[in-house]
């Protein structure tokens, strides 16, 4: 049983195959998990940001939206993405780290940038000083009092969503986010191991192709939805995020707070509204 | 639309049902998620080792098995788990941090201990390096000639799984893991947010209660299995973990290179089985 890893959304492998006690052996595509590296660099001085284990495949989206989601870059900072391709790194790793040039002539100074952690408040941890801290850097979604989206836009959402997941048809092991319009259009998908990067990859396309914010957009992710999905989209300038299960405690405070309309259990033409109930109008 | 946040697995909501046109709205439960900050101290030396969003309940579990599974502490490392209590400290922080006080008389030079991330090899990152780096703090399982596990025994496990869920049951919005004998005995189930933290959650179970390492049990998660699930595993000796979707190609090289056993898309009365399948015998 051996596999070959390669740079690829999916991996082959050997599988055996046990069903109502019938045993078949057989071979089978399986999501890719492999780390990336995503270092930024700006004029000689460069940094690693962080590791993060991925699904191979929008590599440079994952890495711009990555840091324009923590905080790092705004859309102007960008001045190139690629592959390292140092000799000191080995064949098999080159194609797992992203070098992201900044215009600018020195390195920003950093935050925190832990992924999936949250800043510590001078006074301890809770959700509420989490929001505060977000509140340093991301402000409250414009009302938009002519952003509506219809119930049964929604509905055909998840289905939408589910048609454009091409590896997950093959390996049925990817989570995947969808980028729509309010009319229900669909601009782009993408999916990976990882709840967080999925969006990360979708982010980054909207800053390569100059579509920040998203404001009039509906961000729809395939699993829950949690603080951090939540704080992707709001920096993005998400209004409506739709998601096929549940939402945590916390993501449904982030999106009251900075007004932003969180939909759950979409699924089966139904779904829970957590929040900004007023832009969902049958 | 508000909602309480408590230091409780669930928290109560106001949310607006949609469904086939009719609007009804009405409270609801939904998983809380909530920042925990764990501590290590050693005499008078403190450290905040990480901040990890989860759900409240187990803490003193999760800081245990997380810190045991990252390789900070062996099970005689520790003296005593407590929630701080420090006059510093908001109130509504107070459970959201917890101190683990180590026996020695200094803290332990602590390796990278970014959590999700992997560190980062001199050549490179990669998969391959990933489980070279693992290989210099955890041995593959021993061989187990005794050890089997039946199919029957397996195709009952989801539904054991799924019966303990107590919180899911509530909100819909939660992963588990479960401890069982490879006779079927459930030993423990624990539930959260994030699907590590659940795996975390257990790994302390069992290392408070005198339990490791694990040889003889099997892992069940409710989710897929990724790297970090299987080095989770690995850490706490399990040899056979079972996922109820599908594993990432990492994680398949992973239980390959250490000798577990990996059964994926357990459900419906059948299951794949990725590595060591010898350890599966009708």
């Amino acid at each position: 049983m051996d596999s070959v890893t390669r740079p690829g959304p999916t991996t082959r492998a050997r599988v055996r195959q046990v069903s109502a006690g019938i045993v078949r052996d057989h071979r089978d595509d399986l999501a890719t998990e492999e780390p990336l590296e995503i270092r930024i660099q700006a004029g000689e001085a460069r940094r690693t940001v962080a590791i993060t284990m991925r699904t191979p495949g929008a590599d440079f989206e994952l890495a711009a939206g990555f840091l324009y989601g923590e905080g790092v870059i705004a859309p102007g900072d960008l001045s190139s993405i690629a592959y390292c391709t140092d000799a000191d790194v080995a064949p098999e790793a080159r194609y797992n780290t992203v070098t992201v040039r900044l215009s600018a002539g020195r390195l920003p100074d950093l935050p925190a940038l832990d992924r999936h952690f949250v800043t510590s408040s001078a006074c301890g941890v809770c959700g509420t000083a989490s929001l505060d801290a977000l509140r340093g850097r991301c402000s409250p979604l414009p009302d938009q009092e002519d952003l509506r989206v219809s119930p049964e836009i929604l509905y055909g959402l998840p289905h939408r969503l589910r048609e454009g997941q091409g590896v997950f048809g093959k390996t049925g092991g990817l989570h995947a986010a969808g980028l729509f319009t309010v009319e229900g259009e669909l601009l782009a998908i993408r999916e990976d191991v990882g709840r967080h990067n999925a969006v990360d990859k979708l982010v980054g396309w909207a800053l390569m192709n100059g579509r920040l914010p998203l404001g009039g957009h509906i961000l729809m992710v395939s699993g829950r939805s949690s603080y951090e999905i939540m704080q992707k989209a709001l920096a993005a300038g998400v209004p409506v995020v739709c998601a096929v299960s549940a939402p945590s405690s916390l993501a449904v405070d982030l999106a009251r707070e900075f007004g932003m309309t969180l939909v759950g259990f979409l699924r089966d033409e139904r779904f829970n509204l957590y929040s900004a109930p007023e832009r969902v109008v049958p």
